[in-house]
C-alpha cells in the first residue's frame, strides 16, 4: 500500500501537472498565515441562564465587594468622576465599588477588533472577531534545555527565543518577557528585551510594564522604530498587565495601563487566578472574578482614552490542595476557558486566554497531554491572543527550549484545527469513490490527486514514519528530536534587515538611557 | 503561600468536621462511575445545511456506488427482501444498492441507548445518549515497554493489561482483543482472550469476530458465565466488526455479525478510513463513506433481529501523502470525529469514535499530544463507546505499557472534564471573595474547605511538585513514572472473586474446544 502511494504520487508529479512541493516535512504552506482567521464555530458550554448568572456575580462582587485600588490617586479620581464609589481603606489605598452595569457601559467605547502593527506590514496582526494571534509563553525566570537542565534565564536566552520564534511559521506574535533576562539589571533589561523584538523578529510583540518609565521607554522605542505619527494613529506594542487578585490594581500597574493608553496603545488585563488561594476553587466563581478584575482595569484604558484598545483576560489555574502548589492543564480550568471565551464575547471585546500549560519539568509526555488540553480549550473558546502558547514549562517558572519547537509544531497543527471542516460537492468526494468503485484504493484517483498537498497536517516533528524506520534512524523520543531541532534553527536564524540608521538611533536611545541610570538588582 | 494553604487545611482537617481524604494522590473518589453520564452539551462543528449535504451525499454513495458483500448469499438475502437493488458482480460477490432513506429507515429499531451487562452487576454500563464509556486499545499485534521494548504479544501480555485495564478507576469496559496473544494458535486464541476478560475483570467485554464460530464460542462461553436467560435477554458481550473500506462487507464479517445480533448481544460497525487510501482526503467525503458504510453494516443486524444493539462507528485517519503512512492524532480527523457525533445524534445511534491515537513509537511527548487531541474529540464528539482509550501507540501496531497507564490517566482527566461546569450561587461563590475581601487569600474561607476535596483532578501520574521536589526525588520523566507504576499495578493486582464452579465450567469449556480442532497458526 504504502509503495503503490508513492509511486503513483511520483508517477504524476513526474509528468508535471502539479505544483510541486518541498521534499521537507512539515512545510504545509497553504497555511501559512500572519495570524489565523478562524473557520470553526467556538465550543459554547454554558447556555444564556449560566452566563447571566456568572455575569449577575460579577456584577455583585463589583457593587458589594468593589476593587481595591493602592498607589495611584489619578486613577482613583477618574473612576470617581466616571461615578464609581470610593472609600478610603488605607494610606494610599482606596476600595471602589461600582453600580451594576456602569464598568460594561465604561468598556462600550473599547475596540472589539483592533489591528497590532508589525514592522514588517505583511506580519501586522488582527485581534478579535474571528482572528485569532500565537505568541511564546511569558515571564519565566529560568530556562532549561536537555543538555544544561534548568538555570536562569540571560538575554542570550532571550534572544535566542526572539529568534526561534520568528523562525517558526505557525506563531504570529513576538511576545515579550519570554524569559528574564537576569544578567542585565533590572531597571534596563525592558531596553535589551524590546530591542530584542525589534531588531530579531519583524513581528509585533509586547513592552515592558514593571514600572511606568520603562512603559513609556518602551513606547518611545516604537517612535524611534516605527515614526511618531504612526505610532500616535495605531496600535505598535502593549502591555500585559496582571491584577493583583482578589480584586486590587495596585499602582504600578495602573500607571502603566495608563502611560499605554493615553499612547493609543494596546494592553493586556489579566488576572493570575489559583482557585483556592486567590479566587473561590469553583470555575463558575473564579469566571465571574475574572470577569469583574478584568472589566476594571480594561476600563481604566476607556477612562484614559476612548477607544484605545484592551483585551480581557483569564488565567485560570488549579491547585494540588495537598500541596498548595498550583496546577496547570487540568480540565476544571479548560472548561473554565470556554466560559471566558463566551462571556467575552457577550461583552463583545477581544480575549486572552489559557496557553500550552504544563507543571512538568521535562519536555515529556505530561508536558504535551496538559499543554494539548489547554491549547484546545485556548482555541475552542474562541480566545484571540494566546500568550503562552509555546515553550511553557514547570508551572511557567522555566521557558524549554524544546518544549517551544514541540509547542510551535502544534500551533501548527492548530493552524490546521481552526481552518475548519469544508463541505461541498468537491469535498464531499463522491465521484472520488465513484471512480474506481468498491474495494478499489483511491491512491490515483483525481479527487486524491487534487488533494493530497494540502489535505492533511503534516507535521514537521513528529515521527510517522514506521517502527523499523525510525529505529534504524535512531529510535529518539520527540524531546530528543526537538534537541536537534532548536540548535538547527538558531544556526540557520537569519535577522529581518533592518535600516542601519533606525537600528543606529535605537542602540543611542538605549545608551542614552542606560548611562542615565544606575543599575538595579532588585 | 503553600505553607499556610497545607498548615490551615490541616487545622481544620484536625477540628474534625471535614471527611477525611486519602492521602495518596489520584484517589479522586467523588469521579468513580461505572460509566460517564455526560454533563457538557457535545461540541457542535457544522450547521444543520452541512450535516444535510453529507447525509445526501452517503445516500448518493449507497443508491448510485452501492456496497460490495462477498461469500454471504443470506446477508444478501435479507437485504434483498429488504428492498436493496441486488447485482451479482462475481463469483459470490454482489454490489447492493439502496434507495435513499431506505437504510435509514430499516435502523429505525436499533435501539438508541442500551445496557451492557457486567458479570459485576455494579459495573454494567449504558451505551448511547449522554452515558461515556472508556474501553482500552484494541488489535496491536506487538507490545512493547520500556524495559523490553516492542516485541509480539502473548497471553500473558493479554492478561496483563486486562488486569491493568481492571486496576483503573478511569475505565468502564475490558476491550476485546487488546493485544494478539501470538503464543496461542489462531484458532484458539479467542477462547482464552474471553477467559481472561471473565477472569480477571468483573467489566463488560467484547467476544471474538475473526471467524463465526469464534463469534459463537464466545457467546457460548457468556452463556456460561451469565446462564442462558440472561443472555436471550440481554447484552452480555459485543463484536467489533470492520467494514472492508472502500465499501465491501466480506462474508466473515456479515457472519459474525448475524451471530451477534441473532444471540440479540451488541455489534460495533467501524469502517477503518485512512484517508486517499480507502475514502476521499477530504474529511466531509471520509465521513460521508464512514456513514454509509456503517449504516448498512448496523442495518443487517436489524434484518436479523429488531432491536438488537448496534453500535454506529467512525475510525478516520490522515495519511502522510509522502510514504504512505497513515498518521494519527492530527487535526482533520479530529474535527471529523466531531462531525460524526452530529451524524449519529441525528440517526439516533449509539456512536464509537476516536481514541488515544498515536504514531510515536514511544510513550513521550508525540505520544500525548497527538492522544490528546484525539481523544478530546472523541468525548466532544459526544461519542459513546471510546475503544482505543488506553495503551495505542505506533499507529495501532503496539500496546505500550506505559503509555496505559498515561492514557488510564488521561481519561481520569476527561472524566472531570465531562462533570461540568456547574453553576449555582454556592459554585459561583460571592460570598467567598467577600469573606475576606480584596487582597486577602481564600485558602482558610469556608467555600475553599467546603470544596478541596472536589474542586479539581487529582492526577495519580503527573508531577506537580516544585522542581526542587521533583529534582530531589530522583527526577525521572511521566515514561519513568509509568513503568514503575504498571509494575507496581500488577504486582497489587487480585482478581474480582469467581464462582468456582463457573470458572470450571468455562474451563472445561475451553478444554473441549480446543481437543477438537487441530492448532492453527495463520
Amino acid at each position: 500500500m504504502q509503495l503503490e502511494t508513492q509511486e503513483k504520487v511520483r508517477r504524476r508529479r513526474r509528468s508535471g501537472s502539479k505544483p510541486q512541493r518541498s521534499s521537507a516535512p512539515g512545510q504545509n504552506p497553504h497555511l501559512y498565515v500572519p495570524y489565523i482567521t478562524r473557520k470553526i464555530p467556538p465550543y459554547d458550554l454554558l447556555g444564556d441562564e449560566g452566563l447571566s448568572q456568572i455575569e449577575a456575580a460579577c456584577d455583585r462582587i463589583l457593587s458589594d465587594i468593589g476593587m481595591e485600588f493602592r498607589d495611584d490617586p489619578e486613577a482613583v479620581d477618574l473612576f470617581r468622576k466616571a461615578g464609581a464609589d470610593v472609600t478610603p481603606v488605607a494610606q494610599n489605598a482606596w476600595n471602589l465599588r461600582f453600580e451594576p452595569g456602569m464598568v460594561r457601559d465604561l468598556l462600550k467605547t473599547a475596540p472589539a477588533r483592533f489591528t497590532q502593527l508589525a514592522r514588517n506590514p505583511e506580519k501586522s496582526v488582527e485581534i478579535g472577531g474571528d482572528a485569532t494571534v500565537f505568541a511564546p509563553s511569558y515571564g519565566s525566570p529560568f530556562v532549561m534545555d536537555l543538555d544544561q537542565g534548568r538555570r536562569y534565564g540571560t538575554i542570550q536566552d532571550f534572544e535566542n527565543f526572539v529568534k526561534l520564534a520568528q523562525s517558526s511559521p505557525w506563531l504570529h506574535h513576538s511576545g515579550g518577557t519570554i524569559c528574564e533576562p537576569t544578567d542585565i539589571p533590572v531597571n534596563k533589561r525592558h531596553l535589551d528585551m524590546v530591542y530584542a523584538h525589534m531588531r530579531y523578529s519583524d513581528r509585533p510583540f509586547l513592552g515592558s510594564i514593571t514600572a511606568p518609565e520603562r512603559a513609556a521607554d518602551s513606547i518611545e522605542m516604537c517612535r524611534v522604530l516605527f515614526g511618531e505619527s504612526v505610532v500616535d494613529q495605531n496600535c505598535v506594542i502593549m502591555g500585559n498587565f496582571n491584577t493583583t487578585s482578589p480584586l486590587v490594581l495596585d499602582g504600578v500597574t495602573t500607571k502603566g495601563i495608563r502611560e499605554y493608553a493615553a499612547a493609543g496603545q494596546g494592553s493586556i488585563h489579566l488576572p493570575f487566578l489559583l482557585g483556592g488561594a486567590v479566587s473561590p476553587l469553583t470555575m463558575a466563581g473564579a469566571c465571574a472574578q475574572s470577569l469583574a478584575e478584568s472589566m476594571v482595569s480594561c476600563a481604566l484604558t476607556q477612562l484614559v482614552r476612548p477607544g484605545a484598545p484592551a483585551i480581557l483576560a483569564a488565567f485560570l489555574s488549579s491547585m494540588s490542595l495537598r500541596s498548595g502548589s498550583p496546577t496547570f492543564g487540568t480540565p476544571e480550568p479548560a472548561l473554565g476557558s470556554l466560559v471566558m471565551g463566551q462571556l467575552a464575547r457577550r461583552l463583545d471585546m477581544p480575549l486572552r486566554c489559557a496557553g500550552s500549560f504544563s507543571t512538568s519539568k521535562l519536555p515529556d509526555a505530561q508536558a504535551m497531554q496538559q499543554s494539548m488540553m489547554s491549547m484546545m480549550s485556548a482555541i475552542q473558546s474562541g480566545g484571540h491572543y494566546i500568550l503562552h502558547s509555546a515553550g511553557f514549562l514547570d508551572g511557567l517558572l522555566s521557558m524549554s527550549y524544546e518544549k517551544f519547537v514541540m509547542d510551535t509544531d502544534m500551533c501548527g497543527a492548530l493552524h490546521a484545527y481552526l481552518n475548519g471542516f469544508e463541505v461541498n460537492q468537491d469535498s464531499l468526494g463522491v465521484e472520488a469513490l465513484a471512480q474506481n468503485g468498491p474495494g478499489e484504493h483511491l491512491f490515483g484517483t483525481d479527487h486524491t490527486l487534487r488533494h493530497y498537498e494540502t489535505a492533511y497536517w503534516d507535521s514537521g516533528l513528529n515521527d510517522d514514519q514506521p517502527f523499523e524506520t525510525w529505529d534504524e534512524q535512531g529510535g529518539i523520543d520527540a524531546a530528543s528530536r526537538s534537541n536537534q531541532r532548536w540548535k538547527a534553527t538558531l544556526q540557520t536564524y537569519e535577522a529581518p534587515p533592518l535600516d542601519i540608521a533606525t537600528d543606529e538611533a535605537l542602540k543611542d536611545f538605549m545608551a542614552r538611557k542606560k548611562a542615565s541610570m544606575t543599575d538595579m538588582w532588585y
